[in-house]
């Protein structure tokens, strides 16, 4: 059923050493004695440390990345053996949950341990980061370590993150091939009659028996025409003619995501869907040919939109048109008119362009690529042209 | 194949303006304006807002429930639509992201609005809990509105949540049961020779299609005679004779979770590994008579670990004995040593039973209960009292 060779898992040494090395000198760079990590997808960048606990919100876990040598984790107690496994050889741990003090002693210590030099600790705080530890406890920290300054590295770790290796890409590649083959074979498991619900159910299981890890991402949304949103269902709703169906979804292989949408006619479509679908299809093209070495995320938005409102577009309520894509379902940078960041090889985004073609109605496309040395390849495989009609 | 009625999804509103009276009563009695969230559990807890797009980290939403009306949703302009659909009036929204002020200005605004009598603003800060926010954007808040006081109000979160309605407990109930049915029927698809990732995709492809919406937490783990932990994998490991996989999963129906675990003998079991078992499962029944309303989480931690204790158990390195459960795979409270909780009817917690039986060898039971006025109720079905073993 799978016809694609999975990659392996897990990363060598050798790439989260290298990783480290990069912060390290990035950090020198910027005078900082150490990184402080408290996030599910930082954690792991640096140590390759895979696990679906962090689905539970109980207990925080500490990553420290020194000037020099590998990171350093502070962690629970039940995580030991886990981390044991991976590259780190320092792993300091405390019986958690432990509300009088969760790790925080520990972790103080650690840091004061490591900022001896410039007593600078960088922390991601800004834009798109967030703290995953009680808002109490960090407060706390910065109170007892006054002597050291606690300043914003959202900078440094998602420029890091966001130009992936080889190893990183083949395995969002190999996530989006077998969505790709997923929704390919959807038309045949699509009725009229049926629910937003069962579809998205058929694709789930579908991709799952291909050799997706999991589904964290697998919304439904449908109306007349058109839907009016991207972000909710599946719901009982059920499929009518003149019906249009999206399914947007996030899998995951081995940590990393795919993210892409296909749009699904039910009966026959309006002339007014049929050409909003080409015309987010011709903007996903523009969007390609933009996404070179040098050219930014504007020039990427720019292309894309320019082809939208030529063609009529309302607006676009999803605030951009594309972003990065990796260990998290949207990473930085943002395709937007704004903010403009310069592509490089190795950089995975999305091109998702959208568009109310009608007031209430929009038209979402979405596909995967990475830039290369000479412009953008495809990580998906493209939507069909027409908007494919379920009889 | 799925033999029980699904409850029906979504909530009254009659329960949506119920707990948000609930929490305005308590927050009267310390003197709260008003209460800010950031977090998915909490924004649905008080709106009914279902939605899987919180598995994008670019966005901050906020929710500011006042000390009498409905909540106020300040939020992503993407958001928009779906939130029209909740019982919430005033919706406010921004076009995000946007880097140079996501939201910010909004929100303070709200929350001065909102804060004109004790000028105090409670935040879930303390133990368990996160700002899902920039941290630099949560410092910029309270420096922009210095005049009011933004204090901890994580315990008046959790004691509301921590009592679960009918309406809540139907739908993990339904859950366990699916979940029950599919560790029931696993068994069958389990074989010598497989590997932990097969077995654990079988399990969850099987509760896909009985019905569950989703498998957020799904880990398997397995060795000679046992395991070391219960958190990572699964992995490639082939099941060989001798040994004991372990499976602990938190599926979902209606963002409602499940999370107990099944352990199975590949070939014949050794005593020592037997008897572990068993001790586990008294351990379970012993917590189960103790988990009465009046009784603490101490107590039922107490009754658990004695059966253990007289059994020879060398220590727990998971940290407690179970926990509660709900929104989120791990809920407050949990059955530790210290940190004594009365038991009231309509907590839904776990029994989770662990020890080490010999040094690295792990057994770990888990069952889901909840507390009625006259003692604990099963909601999973319980495990076998010997362990199953597969040929």
């Amino acid at each position: 059923m799978n016809q694609h060779v999975p990659p392996p898992r897990g990363f060598t040494t050798d790439e989260l050493e290298a990783r480290t090395c990069s912060a390290q000198a990035a950090m020198r760079e910027v005078g900082l004695d150490a990184l402080f990590l408290t996030t599910e997808p930082e954690f792991r960048y640096f140590t390759g440390f895979l696990s679906q606990f962090w689905e539970s919100p109980t207990r925080p876990w500490y990553l420290v990345v020194p000037s020099q040598g590998k990171p350093i984790a502070v962690v629970p107690e039940i995580g030991a053996a886990g981390i044991a496994e991976t590259w780190l050889d320092d792993i300091r741990t405390w019986p958690a949950p432990r509300p009088e003090d969760d790790g925080l002693r520990l972790l103080a210590q650690t840091l004061r341990e490591m900022a001896s030099r410039h007593r600078r600790i960088g922390v991601p705080l800004g834009h798109e980061s967030i703290l995953r530890m009680p808002g109490q406890d960090y407060a706390a920290l910065t109170t007892e370590l006054t002597t050291l300054d606690f300043v914003d590295a959202r900078a440094l770790v998602r420029r890091l993150r966001a130009v992936k290796s080889e190893a990183e890409i083949a395995k969002i590649h190999y996530c989006c091939q077998l969505v790709s083959d997923g929704f390919e074979a959807l038309p045949q498991a699509l009725t009229l009659g049926m629910s937003e619900r069962s579809a998205c159910k058929a694709l789930q299981l579908d991709v799952l028996r291909r050799g997706v890890d999991s589904t964290p991402y697998l919304i439904g949304a449908s109306g007349p025409e058109s839907y009016d949103n991207i972000i909710m269902g599946p719901t009982d709703r059920t499929l009518e003619e003149g019906d249009v169906l999206v399914i947007d979804t996030g899998c995951t292989f081995d940590g990393y995501f795919c993210d892409f949408d296909r749009n699904f006619a039910f009966g026959t479509p309006s002339q007014a869907t049929e050409r909003a679908y080409r015309t987010v299809y011709s903007a996903t093209d523009a969007g390609f040919a933009a996404a070179r070495p040098g050219a930014t995320t504007r020039d990427v938005w720019s292309a894309m939109w320019a082809v939208m409102e030529a063609d009529g577009a309302l607006g676009n309520g999803v605030g951009r048109l594309g972003h990065g894509l990796g260990m998290q379902l949207t990473e930085w940078p943002s395709n937007k008119a704004d903010d403009p960041v310069r592509l490089a090889p190795g950089m995975v985004i999305t091109l998702e362009p959208g568009m109310a073609f009608a007031p209430g109605k929009l038209m979402v496309h979405e596909e995967n690529i990475v830039i290369r040395e000479d412009g953008a390849e495809w990580l998906t495989r493209r939507a069909p042209p027409d908007l494919t009609a379920i009889s």
